[in-house]
This record gives C-alpha cells, structure tokens and sequence, in this order.
C-alpha cells in the first residue's frame, strides 16, 4: 500500500495513514473484511515506525472503520459502521429532506461496495463462476410455450384474472402428486404458492417473526436469508457447518439459552457448501425441534437435481409432528422467469401466510401459475429434469478434475453430490477481498464467502457454481484461478511460521 | 334478538345477557361494528328492566366487544379486541405449540367474520357490487397471447432468465412514453417495476416507514392500504373526505402536530369514495408537502379510466419538487393476471425500493413484463383502453339511473367521473352489518363502509362497483338493494326524533 506521507506538515504521521486509509475505505477501494497489510510491512514500505502504524490502525478501529482479530491481522468493517460517515460522492443537497434522511437509515443490506465488485463477474470475457442460477440453455422454452399457448385456449379470459390468493388449485394438486412421489405426503390444501422461493422464505418469516426474535441459520448459509432477516430486524444466531451439514450437536445449547422463533436450514445440497446433511443429523434436528417446540424452515430450492449418492429423505417427509415448514421451487430445475414457489404449511400458519401473501401482492400471477400447471402435468419436464442432471453433472465432474489439478494444495473443498455449489476454504491469513480482485483481472470471478456469513466470516472461503459454464471453460476458469489464489497465498502468508486458525463457532 | 333466560338462576339476568351476547359475537354471529338493539328495546323484548340490559351492555364494553357512541347507540367491536378471547372453535391441541403461539399473537387484518360474509356475495344468483376488479369479459386476452407468443419467438430461452431487479428496461421505456402523453415527464431510470400495484404499494411503505412511524391517510380509504400499513406496525392519521376529495385544509393542523412520515392518498376517481381532488386541493396540496418536507404517496391505480369532465393532471405531473411517489398499475385497465404494477421514484428511496424488493422476490416475472411490453409497445391497448370506458360509462350511468330510481331519499352518494366506484353514505342510525345481511339475503352485495375506515367508522357507508355487472343486472341489483335499504331504515330509526349526527374528524 502506498500512501502518500509530508513528514513536515503540523499533522501528525499516523493521522496522515489513519486519514488515508479512512478515505479508501469510504471510497469503496479497500473492501469489507479486505485485510489491511500487517503494520509491520506497512511500516517498512512507508519508512515508519512500526508504533505510528498501529496508532493510526487503533484510530481506525474507534472509529469503526476496521476491526481486528487476533493471529489474522486487521480488517476492514462492513458497511453499517462505514455508512455513518458523511462520504457520499453525489451532490446530496438536490433531493429532498425526506430523501436525505433515507440515507441515514441504510438498509441492513445494502453493501454497494460489494454488489459493484460483484458487477465485475458480469463483463465480457470474465468466466463466472458466482452466479447461482441454471443455464439459460437448459430452459424447456418450447414446452413451456406451447403449455401457455394451450392455457390461452382453454381458459381464455379466465386465465387473466385474480384467482385464489394461496394459488391456483390445479397447481397445488400437481405439486401435491410431485411431492408424494418424493415421500412427502401432503393434500394440495396444505400448499401455498408464492412468487419464487425467495418470496416464499419473506412470506414465511413475516408470518412467523417479530423484529428482535430471535432466528438460527447455518453459517455460511443463503446470502438472501441472511439479508431478508437483517431486513425484518431479526437477531440472528448461527451454528457452524461441516462435510455432513449443520453441527446439529452444537444446536441445543443455542435452543435452551436463546429461545429462538425458528431455524432455518438448507439441509440438502446446501448453498453454499454443497453438503447434504446426514440422516442420522436430520433425525436428531427433528427430535430436537420437537422437544424445544419450534419450527423448522426448510429450504429445499434444489433437493431434485441429483448427480450420484443415495437421496435423503427431505426433513417435512421425516416429520411426524408436523414442525417443519418446507420451502421449494421450480426456479432452480426448470427457469427462473416464471417465479413460481412453493411452501408447505397447515394451520394458523398456512392461514397467517395467506393474509400476508394479499398485503403483498394480492396473488402470483394466475396466468403463469396456469401455464406452470399445464407444463409439469403434462409430465414432460420429468425428462427434462434427467437431462439437465445429466448436464450438471458432467460440469460438476469437469469443475472438481479442474480443481484437484490447478487449485494449490492449501485450499479445501467437498465434492457436492447435487445442486450447483462447491465451497473452497482457504488458510486464515489469505483476504478475500484481495483475492477477488486477483481474479477478476484474471477474467474469472467467484462468490466471495463473507456474503454468506451472518456475522463477520468464521474463515475465509469461496463459493464456485459450476452450473453456467459448459466443461471446457470451467477448466480454463479453474486454471486461472488457481494462479490467483497462488499469487495471494504466496503475498499473503504471514512471516511468523503460521497464523493461528480462528475457531469456527 | 331473542335471549333464553332462567329466572331462576343462581346468575343474574344480566350475566346471562351479556354471556349471550358475548358467545354470538365470538361466534361471529354478531358482526363487527354492527348495533345492538336499543337497551330499551331489548329490555322490552326480553321482559326485564332496562338497567339490566344497560349493565349487561357496560360490562360487554369493559371487556373490549362491544363499543357505544354517543347518540348511535352501542356497537359491536373489530376483531383485534374480540381476539383476546378464548373462543376458537377447532381443537388447539392438534397444533405444535408454536402454531398455538402464532393464535396469540392475531395479525391485525385478518378478520374473518368480515371475510366469511364477504364470501356470500359470491354465492350463486347473487348480484354483486362488492369487488373491486374489471369484467374479465373486457380482457383484450387473444391480443395478450399474441404478445406473449411474439416474445417466446423473439426472445427464446432469454425470456425464461432471470433480469433486472428494477425491472425489464424496454418495458419501463414503454411506460415512460405513455406517462409523457399524460403530461408526466419521467424517464425510463425512473420507474420501478413491481408485481401489481399492491406489491407496488407495500414496496414503498417497507422502504419509507418503520414500525410505530406515523403515516396520514384519507377516511376513508383503500381497504388494503389500511391492512398493510397495520401490518408494518404504522400509526395511521385519517383526514376525512368530501365531494372534493381529501379535506386539505384539515391537513396542515396533522402535519405541524404529528411530524407524519407520508401521505398517501387516491386523488384520481377514489376507492372507495369515486371522488376526484379538484386543482386546487391539489395545488395546496403539494405546497403542504414541500413546506413540511415529507412524501406522498400517489395511488393512482385507475386515473386512465375516465368517462367525463376534464382530467385532473396527477399530483407527479404538478410536483416540481420530486415529492411526490406516483404508484400505477395495468390490472384495472387491461386485466389483474399479469400482476405488473410500477412506481415512480428516484435517487435514495428508488435504491431502497430495488433493495427491497430484491429481498422480497429477486424481481417480477421477466416474462410477463416481456409480454406486456409486447403488447402495450403494438398501441392496441389504446383502442381497448377507449372501448372499455365505453363499456363501463355505459354501467355507471345504468347505476346512477337505477339508484336515482329505487334508493331511498335517506341515501345519498356522488356520481364519480370514472373509476368503478360509488360511495353511498347513510344516515348515522343504520347498522351496515345488518343492512349486508339483509341485502345478501336479497340476493345483492356491496363491500361494506368500516372495511374502508383507518379507525371506528365516521359514518355508515357502503361501496357499490358497477365494472363487473352488465346494465339490466346492475338495475335489478340496485332494485333489490333498494329494498333491503327501506327495511332497515324503518326497522332502525331511533324513537327520539332524530339520533345526533357524529362529527366527522
């Protein structure tokens, strides 16, 4: 890091670092949980003393602006701190009062600095591997289209008005089939249709929380979760993961001393890390929850596409006692453009979602739903559900060949048996801020794991989707990867032998 | 009303009475805000003195269901303090304690004693006024499916993808051109999209208000606008309304006292009143809002829809100052399948509004908004905008005509100059409880007046729709209300020559 230094000005020299690196920081140009160089090397680079570093990172620190942790170095902090500082660039003085006193209140969510670097995967020639989305090429647009066409003819004008606010009857019947084929016994009156998983998970968590509750989640886990549940105000508790899914043994010490509303978990090909929790964990989740008394949220947003491995029976077809609210879509298996989700829930629940789904949007759209209808009916997508697996699959397999020849042996990962996601895990000294920014300007990008932390990251980590690339550019992605995170690993490892590793909690 | 009492009872008579009463109203036999008998009348009825009735009544009121106003006589309450009451009928026990727990803690919009009568007037052979929604007979649905065919072919697996959040650029550019022609000058960047105008609605309401913020409305209003701003936990402020709309002069007295966080309001053809805010209301209007530097929030959910007299430029087209948030939808006019509605605004509430709405869906379906931007783009929607006005000015004046003829004198309503809506008020003494059912047992329904009032109602009221009705039915409809009217109005008027008028607020 260079910073420019006037050894003869009235300002002391560790205000003029701390104000430097404050700036950058405002700026965007030093990301969150980006690590400042050790105050050792800046102060050789800068010709100072090693004191006036720290000084002015202990400054930084008071401030909120970076935050430090022991054996790993100093980081920068994450927005909410760094918004309090009056450092925006465009003219604030045009909009409205109203308007002005928005930006004090930053939404929880709302990291800029992020979603601008997070832009760069999408330039041309950068390989993306961040995205969590199916191949567009594997859409079934054809069938999908003659299904809407024939919903035109038989329904005519019917199809373009409101229909029933927990969704269309015909679509809940098919899901209902769908499911008791997967073990999940269910009438279609306990089917609830939402608009996308991810308004399904909102509509749930509304129906079922008050700011302040408290709410546990996996960490890592869906970065839309962790933001949706900032958003409602929720306190946020996490249990650690492993090869085999949630730490289910750490669980119930967090069940008897915070009392938490519900857990919400993505126990099968997890996102980001791709496990699959174990059957003898899913048994003990269901006693525990039954025992506590509180609900599950399962997100099932892509049990289905299977590659190899025996299939677990998902947690709602494992319960008897009617405690698990599961969550699923057709999103991630057939295209994203209809957003058509599901959940499944009784009672004063499925009634509390029913009113909350009209305060939203009065209804999904009938017209898609009908057409949704029309197409898995009609069975066609059954077939298609096998070829896009087999397509998956071959890129799953070109993507871990690719890593187990460039990735340097200090990054681990596990090998999914479904889904899109694998988690690579990397030693604690490296910055993952730094080692995006190596890789976009190697024209490959990936999802950085502090987006999926609902606290400051345990370890640093990234998540690789092998879902948008065919074989042969995942193999050329994989290989420059593997030279930016050499070239970090090598300019990142501490001096003294090793970093101490930081638990995971 | 008929009450079994045992004289000879250890409980007193007027036990008896209040717990039978209280068991009817918990029952949902005895709707909210509908009027118990007169003490006198009752007392006559049942053979007892009138104090007994009077000390049943007050010992009803301390319990929280019923409500008595001064000169109208003793009423029955909202749920939420019904509520309170141990009184469901289905075994709790079945439900894990956290669905119990849901129970305790009731949502503050879901009355189903409303909503199960509501539920009559979809009954066969009833003539319904009470929805608020087009004729599905006037859905332009072979051109809509033209549309949507035309973007398959053109788009292919595209129009299946994922887009952006804010919403599909072409399609914003479609209604940015169309919002020029009404005087509107917006650009594409500038307008959000959303899924029907009600999401639209609950976007703007999650990125400007927090729980306990006060917000003005008017009284009445949208039944669905109160609901969802109880749903955020909001203080609502009402200023009532006249033949010209919100009661501006009222307003600035709420704006210096209560330092509101918006103002939403209807200016254009009301729901549920049909009146229009004339200039200048509006003109002071805007003046109120900049000089105390708060948002409106514009519903203008019909306006397009008009039949005669000039057109009022909306409050967006006079504002100069970006005050205002102009809400539209295309589901009054063309038809509500689709579920795309748009909102005007910019700079910081807009990033919220895109932040928002990602957390609650990840976007609205990417193709509807292709179809709909296929269809609107082709300007055929012009022609079925106009032949639709014809269709509908033709139902409003068979209303008018119908109402003019068989509504009794006591009546009385405003002819409004396009929307579906008219509002018919009723002198204070009526109950519309009671009038709803003696009208669905007439066979005829409207939506009753307290559904539209932020808090107990000013007045009795009731809205009538004539969009889904063709002439001879509204006449007959109106006829038969007409006479469920007469028989309420000799059955309830008050010995006393006349009860007091309450003042509106």
């Amino acid at each position: 890091m260079e910073i420019p230094l006037d050894r003869d000005a009235v300002t002391p020299l560790y205000q003029q670092i701390q104000r430097h690196i404050a700036h950058l920081i405002q700026e965007g140009a030093l990301l969150p949980h980006s690590r400042l160089p050790a105050t050792r090397r800046l102060a050789a680079d800068l010709g100072v003393n090693r004191i006036t570093v720290s000084n002015a990172y202990a400054e930084l620190e008071a401030a909120g602006l970076v935050y430090a942790q022991t054996g790993r170095g100093t980081f920068v902090s994450a927005l909410p701190e760094v918004s309090c500082q009056p450092a925006r660039e465009e003219p604030q003085s045009e909009w409205p009062l109203w308007q002005q006193a928005l930006d004090a209140r930053p939404l929880p969510f709302t990291d800029e600095r992020w979603r601008k670097l997070l832009g760069r995967a999408r330039e041309p020639d950068v390989i993306s591997f961040a995205g969590g989305v199916p191949d567009m090429e594997t859409f079934p647009v054809e069938d999908f289209r003659r299904a809407m066409q024939a919903v035109f003819h038989r329904d005519g004008q019917t199809a373009l008005d409101y229909g029933p606010v927990q969704g269309y009857p015909p679509l809940r019947d098919a899901i209902a089939r769908f499911l008791g084929e997967q073990g999940i016994a269910v009438t279609s009156d306990e089917i609830f249709i939402a608009s996308g998983s991810q308004q399904a998970l909102s509509l749930v968590a509304m129906a079922l929380v008050r700011p302040r509750d408290t709410v546990i989640v996996e960490s890592p886990t869906y970065a839309n979760a962790i933001q949706m549940f900032k958003w409602l105000d929720v306190r946020l508790l996490s249990v650690s993961t492993d090869d085999e899914g949630m730490r289910v043994d750490l669980l119930e010490h967090l069940l008897k001393h915070h009392r938490p509303r519900l857990i919400y978990t993505i126990p099968t090909f997890h996102n980001p890390t791709g496990t699959t929790l174990s059957g003898y964990r899913r048994r003990r989740l269901l006693a525990l929850v039954k025992r506590y008394g509180l609900p599950i949220v399962e997100d099932d947003y892509i049990g289905d596409l299977r590659y190899d491995g025996p299939r677990e029976p998902s947690l709602r077809a494992l319960d008897p006692a009617a405690n698990v609210i599961h969550v699923s879509t057709f999103s991630k298996m057939l295209m994203p453009g209809p957003r058509v989700g599901f959940v499944l829930a009784q009672g004063p629940l499925l009634e509390r979602l029913v009113a909350v789904k009209r305060q939203t949007d009065l209804g999904t759209s009938g017209l898609i739903q009908r057409a949704l209808e029309a197409y898995v009916g009609e069975g066609r997508w059954r077939a298609h559900t096998r070829r896009v697996s087999r397509i998956y699959k071959r890129r799953r397999d070109a993507m871990v060949a690719a890593m187990a020849r460039y990735l340097p042996p200090e990054a681990e990962w596990t090998v999914p048996k479904g889904g899109f996601f694998i988690w690579v895990r990397l030693p604690a000294w490296v910055s993952i801020g730094d080692l995006y920014l190596a890789a976009v300007e190697r024209k490959v990008a990936f999802a950085p794991g502090p987006l999926f932390f609902p606290g400051t990251p345990a370890y640093p980590a990234f998540r690789l989707s092998f879902s948008q690339q065919p074989p042969e550019r995942i193999l050329e992605g994989v290989e420059r990867l593997g030279e930016a995170l050499r070239v970090e690993l090598n300019r990142e490892r501490p001096t003294p032998p090793e970093a101490r590793r930081v638990e995971m909690v």
